[in-house]
């Protein structure tokens, strides 16, 4: 690996020089890990001249910025979600209708925030850069934890994480290998299999960590009593999270540091689709205006995410669809579109690195920092949330790791490979569309319907 | 990829033409997947010099196509079985007699069938010919599930079709495999992995597809009866199998059409059998006779699965034996014969990819086209099949498949590898020879003998 130009050196501090360098040979090493990256193709190159002419300094200064943040994403027009969500809460209009608009409200945000992160890494550097985006990488998963974890609403938090990391190695992964397979048939896909092993080894521990909790529960016998049971189970799921977080930050030195050659997006030199990918080498917005985008846009998420976490039970009764199945199918699907739109157009560019990168990387985060963060907050809030995620839940994840794992293992692919982690996803979503299993109500320790069944196996 | 030479178009239609290029460079391309080869292998060359005296030339024909036909393969004796399965069915002789008859009959006529299939893609073209063979490669599996699916023998089919998957990638691979490295202990027996790991992917969505009702039906809570459990296993099992068969159309796609290259068994040239292997070039009997012949073979066929349905209750008391076992072990091993032999013979001269061809070929069409065409046809006639194959059953496919994907990962064999994988089936098999768990009757839902943990579930 040629020597890294540290690029904030040699640009002075202006927010609006816009010089956009064609196809350079070596990718701007600023942190531009596969995500930014994947949400980049999303964007729209704002046009500036009209902003030029406005007289005063200052406003334009404004003006420009405000373009550059709003109107550069092809999602522009989801921001109007966000006041109509915001009115049909204060007038409250049928409960559904919010919900439905804040999710839709939710899509743009999540890719300003991943635009803002790449901007600020500018400032940054390439290590806080990547920090940043490995931890708002998902703000919009973790806001809706945090604030469902608040109403003590302990099943969707893990519904909703579980459906994250399920829609990020099915879905997400699924669609880019499917149409990146499409795209390219005459040629046959490669891949860098060492960063996704990475990942894999990563996502299986987290899946020990779902599963020893759920099995305690299976091997208590006779004479230990529910609640012990539960006892067991929260101490166990809470001493694994901070486990799983001293594994996440040593994956940030791994990523970040010391293997960092691993993920950066290699710059296939034989790739036609070269010139096209116009990457923006300097920062649009200012550092501090950055910023400040960022935590507006953060208290926005949240906001939504409150109005999603309450009428979550209206909609699902309203749309007839059990309040399982909107948080582990619909909740992540539309978290992750941003994303996900971006792996896709990267698979079309046959440059599977980034999609996977994103897909993974995704599934890595939320399994290894949003899941075990969101089991401290409640432990901090004195909520009993534990890792055991049930048997239909932890199942899935474990075929949707094992199946993944297996499609990746040679780095290659092919359109077959991304269609039967599509159709496993499918059947998955129907698994759960069928699963009119009531819920236990949350008050109890954690989500486990099955604790008749501890007694059963004793019985 | 050499170009492919389109045989039929050379050679005139008569139906006794019967040129054998000894050792041809490259075999011909007539959709000879390795099914065929494997089968082939069974077949003694007819010498045509006896009809040749027989002085009129329909009765010549008829002769020599009845040879080629009925006396073209070793298994000929076995024809007589099913002569005798229908006297001892008439005169009603012991029934475990009529059992014993009928299922030995059966081996000669896969193989016929295969063969005939494989005459009749002379005709038709590549294609066509590899989706004949899709099709019709396990005729006898078919034919047995749809019949015994009419006799509301739900638990029959499901254990005959879990069976032979297992014994295809256990048995079938593991002697083959087993042999194969004997034969060539000198050697480091080489395979494409390619194709191998397309069969897994796609065998590992079939397992997710029988792991889900079964999970169903344990995380189900007490608030939902067995009967809404039933019909929920029953909803996601009827989906689960339309998605199954929509992946079978792709795979079809993907290895006959798109990726054909990587399903031709390879020649490899510095093969010392090659002369050996004389490979018919020419078709020996006319489209229409083989036509005919392949209905005949069907319809008997189907008789003797008439008997082997019916008699397979007495057969198991009177050997002692539970119906599970008779139908997960004793059905396909005889099932599959033909094959069987076929592989072994291949794996002794080297050719893994045959052999693998045959082995996980077969378990991918019988786990992704004849398991969802029965639930699809139970559907049809009214009876309620699902996927759950039950905890025993699912988990020992779980590892059969995890354990020969995991043997096949690096493209290399020896004899170690069979031997485990042959351990492997003798385990399952004696799990089942001790599995004496009384059958539900067939009558309610499908196969469930835990219903009555079920009715504990819901205690």
């Amino acid at each position: 690996m040629g020597s890294i130009v540290e690029p904030w050196a040699a640009i002075a501090e202006n927010g609006n020089a816009n010089v956009t360098a064609k196809g350079s040979s070596r990718e701007l090493r600023h942190g531009r890990t596969a995500h930014n990256m994947s949400s980049s193709s999303l964007r729209k190159k704002s046009d500036l001249r009209l902003v030029q002419k406005v007289p005063c300094k200052t406003l334009k200064n404004i003006l420009s910025n405000l373009q550059e943040v709003i109107l550069g994403t092809k999602l522009t027009l989801l921001f109007l979600a966000i006041p109509l969500a915001i009115l049909a809460n204060s007038y409250n209009y049928g409960r559904p209708l919010i919900f439905g608009l804040s999710l839709i409200g939710l899509t743009p945000l999540a890719e300003r925030v991943s635009f803002l992160t790449e901007q600020l890494a500018f400032y940054t550097g390439p290590t806080v850069g990547g920090l940043l985006n490995a931890t708002c990488g998902n703000a919009t998963e973790l806001i809706i934890a945090i604030l469902a974890l608040a109403n003590n609403k302990v099943a969707v938090v893990k519904y909703s994480l579980l459906g994250s990391i399920l829609s990020n190695l099915l879905l997400v992964l699924g669609t880019s290998l499917f149409f990146g397979g499409i795209a390219n048939i005459r040629r046959e896909q490669r891949f860098d299999r060492k960063q996704a092993d990475v990942n894999f080894f990563l996502l299986l521990m987290g899946l020990l960590c779902h599963l020893l909790p759920l099995l305690l529960k299976y091997a208590a016998t006779g004479e230990v009593s529910t609640s012990m049971i539960n006892k067991m189970s929260l101490t166990l799921s809470r001493t694994s999270s901070i486990v799983m977080l001293i594994a996440y930050i040593a994956y940030l030195i791994f990523q970040l540091w010391t293997h960092r050659q691993l993920f950066e997006a290699q710059q296939d030199d034989d790739d036609a689709y070269d010139d096209e990918v116009s990457v923006e080498e300097t920062p649009v917005i200012g550092f501090w205006s950055g910023f400040a985008w960022l935590v507006g846009m953060t208290i926005v998420i949240a906001l939504l995410s409150e109005y999603v976490v309450d009428t979550i039970e209206d909609a699902s009764d309203s749309w007839g669809l059990s309040v399982s199945f909107i948080s582990i199918i619909l909740l992540p699907i539309v978290g992750n579109a941003a994303e996900h739109a971006g792996a896709i157009i990267f698979a079309f560019k046959n440059k599977l690195d980034i999609s996977l990168g994103v897909a993974l990387g995704s599934a890595t985060q939320i399994s290894l920092f949003v899941v075990p963060l969101s089991v401290i907050v409640a432990w901090i809030l004195g909520i009993k949330m534990d890792l055991n995620f049930n048997i239909l839940e932890t199942s899935s994840l474990a075929l949707a790791i094992i199946i993944t794992a297996f499609t990746l293992q040679d780095g290659t692919s092919h359109y077959m490979k991304g269609l039967v982690l599509l159709l496993c996803y499918v059947i998955i979503a129907a698994c759960f569309f069928v699963d009119q299993i009531p819920q236990p109500n949350d008050l109890d320790v954690g989500l486990q319907p099955m604790n008749n069944l501890g007694e059963v196996f004793s019985a």
